[in-house]
């Protein structure tokens, strides 16, 4: 009898958020956590100023706070934040994890100091040789997911290929994608295409990931779904990710432009209402959340800067994940087992 | 009296066609060349198979045909072009350029092999480290100059300066841009951004191009106008086109999808037809024509793959202007000015 009461305490989650860091913080970021909260089983720690965040958090349950004194702006140059803004909430809140305070960490901040603080106090996986950012495009059929988004912008083969074996496991044990197919950007799909890291690569690649290794990929084919895992230097990727929402922001800009043309034109929007809005959220990035950092020694998510609160929540959603599913530790079995390549 | 009789010839420009490049080539490049000896003073060269050309040449004014019994394909190496295919419609139009037989040449066919012959054919201007191909891109208030979109894929900071030297006399002289503005495209704005090549170009370009070096450029902004000439290695600027394109034709599928839904949703696309047409044209990169090759001793225009008979036209026409500005001799007076740099 006494058994049925001393059913195992399912224990909460506990994630770790930077509320200082986006273009909308820390109003977004409160709410959006508030809005985690109800929607999921986890516990939030809030770190940033206690009382701006104090403000806009109108239900506590289930999030407190940590206090922190600084805040790490867009401007901040990555290199320098560690000496300049040691009790930034960016680098308070990535400590916390490091320490076992909280299982995985998010933040919407500058990401450039993101990926360097999460080097050095998260610190890598043994073995890996940079943390990648690994952005998710929306294309046909699901998603896709770049490694590297802009972390890295000078990179060599092997990091190339560590980024592809990354990528895998994400998809695979984050994203629910069964023997993830992975693609090397590149500007043509014949093996010898490509600049030197791109050329060296493609062998390596075609060595470690015999099956899933779908070959050069080229930038107007990644909407196909054909790979599931981009792999790019950060430069390239970068220039991908932005060339996407250039242009798709160019785009929605003439189609709305068209739309509000005339009366008649606006009629015809009102018909097109909601094939509209399936429209839009197929290019919202917001529906995917946000970034995981990949190699370090814990789950960090970058949300977009940009983050309104539901956005926010889905990258908490996918801080949540990413932690649930080892990722982390798949990655460190994985790169033990192949050893260096 | 008799003067009158003998006033002076207009020499008409002379274009050499490759008959034989491109998807739907020779029909749409022999329609392409009709079309423009109808609105152009011009007389044109088509190099290739004869009868096949034959076929479609239903007006012969002011065109001749030159045989060949070689067709270079996309699947050619460009390396291994030179010693498989010299007698390709590609490679003796090349040959007649470089003769003098012509005064610009026009093919659709493969690019990397265009430009390799170019290079060793019509060679390139003295003191040039690189032919770079340069498509035109469709942005806010006009075009942007991509130098390079795709012919060298390993580039130093040396190449990238010549290519914005190249890029602003082309957009100058061709494309009728007063002072034209120059960006480098990279992973942020900031001076310091960007791989090893770029932050060394960064501060050569500075020095190089005072006023009009607005500095780095992401790939997000280029729609906005403000870069009249956006300078990238040939991988990335590969990469950027392509995923302007491939975003593109997403979206416009989806949109298409979004118009065709129902009996209601294709009302809505009548009302809208004028407006999406001019929506369609402002993204159709067949408008512009095609891309020159900068750094060549000679007017060289790839027009794109999927060309038909208007886009052809237009990169005749292209081609025509390349020669009549005099930009090929343009740049040879700034590079033997600048000196090496």
């Amino acid at each position: 009898m006494m058994l049925i009461n001393e059913k195992p305490k399912t224990t909460k989650m506990r994630i770790i958020v930077d509320a200082m860091g986006g273009d909308n913080a820390p109003q977004m970021t409160v709410r959006g956590c508030m809005l985690a909260v109800e929607k999921y089983n986890l516990e939030i720690t809030l770190v940033g100023n206690s009382e701006q965040i104090k403000q806009h958090l109108t239900n506590e349950r289930n999030i407190k706070i940590v206090h922190s004194t600084q805040v790490v702006s867009y401007d901040d140059e990555p290199t320098k934040v560690m000496r300049t803004k040691p009790k930034s909430s960016m680098l308070v809140g990535l400590s916390m994890l490091a320490a076992g305070e909280g299982d995985a960490f998010v933040s919407a901040g500058n990401t450039g100091a993101l990926v360097t603080g999460t080097t050095l106090i998260v610190k890598r996986i043994k073995g890996i040789r940079r943390i990648a950012i690994a952005p998710i495009i929306p294309v046909k059929g699901g998603a896709a997911i770049l490694v590297d988004g802009g972390a890295n912008v000078d990179c060599t083969a092997q990091m190339l290929c560590q980024f592809a074996m990354m990528g895998s496991i994400y998809a695979e044990a984050v994203l629910n994608v069964n023997n993830p197919t992975v693609g090397l950007l590149n500007n043509g799909t014949e093996a010898h295409k490509g600049n030197k890291a791109a050329v060296e690569a493609y062998e390596m690649l075609r060595e470690l990931l015999p099956v899933n290794f779908m070959g050069n990929i080229e930038a107007r084919d990644i909407f196909s779904g054909k790979a599931n895992v981009l792999v790019a230097d950060g430069f390239t990727g970068n220039i991908l990710l932005k060339a996407i929402e250039g242009t798709a922001l160019y785009f929605s800009k003439n189609l709305k432009d068209m739309l509000t043309k005339s009366f008649l034109t606006k009629i015809s929007a009102l018909i097109l209402k909601n094939g509209i809005s399936d429209f839009k959220k197929k290019f919202d990035y917001n529906e995917h959340g946000g970034a995981p950092l990949l190699g370090a020694n814990g789950a960090v998510i970058k949300a977009h800067g940009s983050s309104g609160e539901v956005a926010f929540c889905n990258a908490i959603r996918q801080a949540k994940s990413f932690f649930e599913t080892d990722a982390v530790n798949i990655i460190t079995d994985a790169v033990n087992k192949e050893g260096d390549v």
